[in-house]
């Protein structure tokens, strides 16, 4: 029954299939699972509980359950469970095409979190007791305690949380991931809250593994399953031309003494033009420069492997599978100049803030006075959600919105007179980057930031209507501190609906 | 020349009148002044710099400044200013009605910033640099450190920055303010930043005094000038439901497990309706209370004198004429009891996030997914600024926002389809609170917070209207997550601005 994967003879007694675990969680039932982006998620218990909420569904029964996790997992997990209508409510982050769809057909309820809240927020109590946790890992020690996969997300606190456990021990994982992680226990709730106490983003202030209540874990189940690794796509001219306009800011930034040579910490999202971003750093001036971010991917290692990185801090892996099996061969150079954290300190304000991170993210779309959309297209269909972007953008020490100025073939403007959602406000968008140029927002007023975003960001074809749009809102606004124009502000947005095409 | 406010010989050398200093100050100029919600403001120096500009301008000369200060300040200094057209840039807020009517007729660049970033970005840079500090103080000791007058604001980062100060020793200020003061000098630029030393309200972490270069110094005006303190209103129904529904909340909360007994340390933003939940306080069943807010407001006061609230940690007083006389004369049992720190300190989300705060704040209008506007009246015109609610509300325990229903005699719906300016996220407004009831917000996805915030919030004049946009939101938006109306979502407020009132 045991492997060496599983040196604990207790919980080695509890092995059983995923079909006996999923067996374990009731209906109506809140599941706190392991992933953040696609790594470390549970990969069969999830499938086994998907068949069997199907099979209830055939014969008549209700079976749906609460879903919790770190952030986006893979296919085996969202995919199959929002296949079978098995998900009734879900938080804090979602990046399945399949869930997206029932979310956005009014069939699930999904609410889109701050990614440092979650841990908290479940320790506060309001969002309900958390009946099981299922946590993908990479092995058991012979204490019991875990060492954890390759992502660490909000796993502490689902296993401290849980009324029971189920651990799924996935030997596809690297063992070299053994002692890779910062597991930080000195959390509590206020009044006993007390300083993180991580100055720069190499520290270690926790421990390398879980530890878990053994008589709680009800199941162990043995995977062989590799991470959901998404190819990436070669940066187009658009990533490039993004990319080119930022590195060319921090170059300037530097020269004016207002960023070390060194620059600062970065966080950066996943995507394309992160990781044009990311690659254009390899070449760049900038030497002995840190992550602290959420994941780490492709870029990341480029640069850590250039020798231009000298350590990234992250909560989990997002990589491509040429990069992941680049990483699983060569894990023993790479490893100590890599930690991954809870969520809840990977994104944590205190530490962003203290670190002044520099926030590279994207986004949907921004208007002229620089609020940004980074989640609802036409102010009501979610695309993922709001994720750790709120995190970093509100306490960076620079906060970057990067975008091409069009979609859909240049029906649709990135740069809109009012955004039709708000996720991330004015004071919080410092510098926005698009293919046409960048715009420095910082220390402007809106008025003054209305100019430079129009002529630094939109589009071409789009320059005129904005111009006219912010000249016509200058006359015709209740106020001149931020003209906008309520019967027209969001007309851009109706005209998509109406016609495809935000063009009039 | 020299009075026993002014022990310090060297100073008591520079002492001049207010048109001299004022004389110091360069047209084009950026002057960083104190002042916090209507206290410790200078009222000298600005008065006589207005003469000045007025007199320039009156000779064909342009002559304009930009200011920077804590918050607002008083008439003798935005009013004074604005009056003049002297300001050509203003931050991070005002109240001040003429500089109001001068931002929002577009004769005066105002940039609303959260109040705990305003340091630390002065420090980086990119504001430019500061040319005059223009400080009021409430004296100078032997050794050149200054005591602090009745608000702390930005002080401390005013005389670190700027090249030349000018002082405003004000002996109006009630000499046993010395002491009260808690300035901490351990903030720095990342990647030089720590963390924070201070794990409950009443800790000092600082010195009582500013540390200043004396050779800095050109000038210090005497003045016996009251700060402006604003009468208040006694609570209307609409206050005192809103208070009502609030404390019965706190005490399901501490029913619950949720809070504990004695509470989280509140913060409080001022006026009408925080008072009334202050005063509430009083006979509610909560004990040993603590304050980490940023203005001790009457009602504070109150809550010091009855025993129920054990101290208050603030940047500033805000109080009325008899509060402010009751505190002058009984200034001995009150001062241990109060520390005023810098704003970057009252505000700092590592603190407001450590400590848990309560976030008790006002708002404009709501809309029925929860987010806020603070700020903006029909989407442009400004009424005061973002402040301090941003810092508070990402970072609280829990986020409460209070409001009455309507405005303008039943015209105005508090709660509208969407907001006109987004100032807090749906997901940093965790309670919403009307006369009507209160919206417990806590983990709710969009639509669950729709029908909360409908059914709990809106005043019956304007709920079957909200209720209808919600049904037809559903089915005709672009996606079903946070179903809206781009075509329709502001018309409630063009009406208002056609018709003057927001019912059809």
């Amino acid at each position: 029954m045991t492997t060496s994967r599983i040196a604990h003879p207790g919980l080695a007694a509890k092995v059983m299939s995923a079909q006996d675990a999923a067996a374990l969680i009731e209906p109506g039932s809140t599941v706190g699972m392991s992933g953040f982006t696609g790594s470390g998620y549970p990969k069969a218990v999830p499938l086994a509980l998907a068949e069997r909420i199907e099979t209830a569904h055939a014969a008549g029964d209700r079976f749906r359950v609460k879903v919790w996790t770190g952030a986006s997992t893979g296919p085996e997990l969202d995919g199959a469970l929002a296949k079978t209508d098995g998900v009734e409510f879900r938080l804090p982050y979602n990046s399945d095409p399949i869930a997206r769809e029932k979310i956005n057909r009014g069939e699930m309820e999904y609410f889109d979190m701050h990614l440092s809240q979650v841990a908290p927020m479940a320790w506060q109590g309001f969002l309900g007791p958390l009946d099981t946790a299922v946590v993908e890992i990479a092995g058991i020690r012979s204490d019991g305690s875990l060492i954890p996969s390759s992502s660490v997300g909000n796993n502490k606190t689902w296993l401290d949380r849980a009324s029971k456990i189920i651990l799924e021990v996935n030997r596809w994982q690297n063992p070299a991931l053994e002692g890779m992680h910062d597991i930080y226990y000195g959390t509590a709730l206020p009044p006993s809250r007390v300083p993180i106490p991580l100055v720069k983003p190499d520290d270690r202030i926790g421990e390398a593994y879980f530890r878990v209540d053994p008589s709680k874990v009800v199941g162990v189940v043995e995977t062989d399953a590799p991470d959901r690794n998404l190819p990436f796509a070669a940066p187009d001219a658009s990533a490039l031309a993004i990319a080119g306009h930022l590195l060319e800011f921090f170059a300037h930034e530097v020269r004016m003494g207002r960023l070390p040579p060194s620059l600062l910490p970065l966080q950066s999202g996943v995507g394309n033009i992160a990781n044009a971003v990311l690659t254009g750093l390899v070449d760049a001036p900038f030497e002995n420069m840190t992550a602290y971010t959420e994941v780490i991917q492709d870029g990341m290692l480029d640069l850590l492997a250039a020798g231009k990185l000298r350590m990234a801090s992250a909560t989990a892996f997002s990589l491509s599978p040429e990069a992941a099996a680049g990483l699983n061969a060569d894990m023993q150079s790479f490893r100590d100049k890599m930690i991954l954290r809870p969520q809840e300190i990977s994104n944590h304000p205190e530490l962003i803030r203290r670190l002044g991170c520099i926030a590279m993210n994207g986004l949907i779309e921004a208007d002229i006075y620089g609020a940004v959309n980074s989640t609802h297209v036409m102010g009501s269909r979610i695309q993922n959600g709001i994720g750790g972007s709120g995190d970093f953008a509100r306490n960076a020490y620079v906060s970057i919105f990067m975008t091409p100025s069009t979609a859909k073939g240049g029906k649709i403007s990135a740069i809109v007179p009012q955004v039709s959602h708000v996720d991330h406000i004015n004071q919080d968008v410092q510098v926005i980057v698009t293919e046409q140029g960048l715009a420095d927002l910082r220390g402007l007023s809106p008025k003054q930031r209305a100019r430079v975003i129009i002529d630094n960001c939109a589009h071409p074809d789009f320059r005129p209507a904005l111009e006219d749009y912010f000249q016509r809102a200058q006359l015709g606004a209740y106020g001149r501190q931020t003209p906008t124009l309520p019967g027209e502000a969001l007309s851009w947005h109706q005209r998509f609906m109406d016609t495809g095409d935000m063009r009039g």
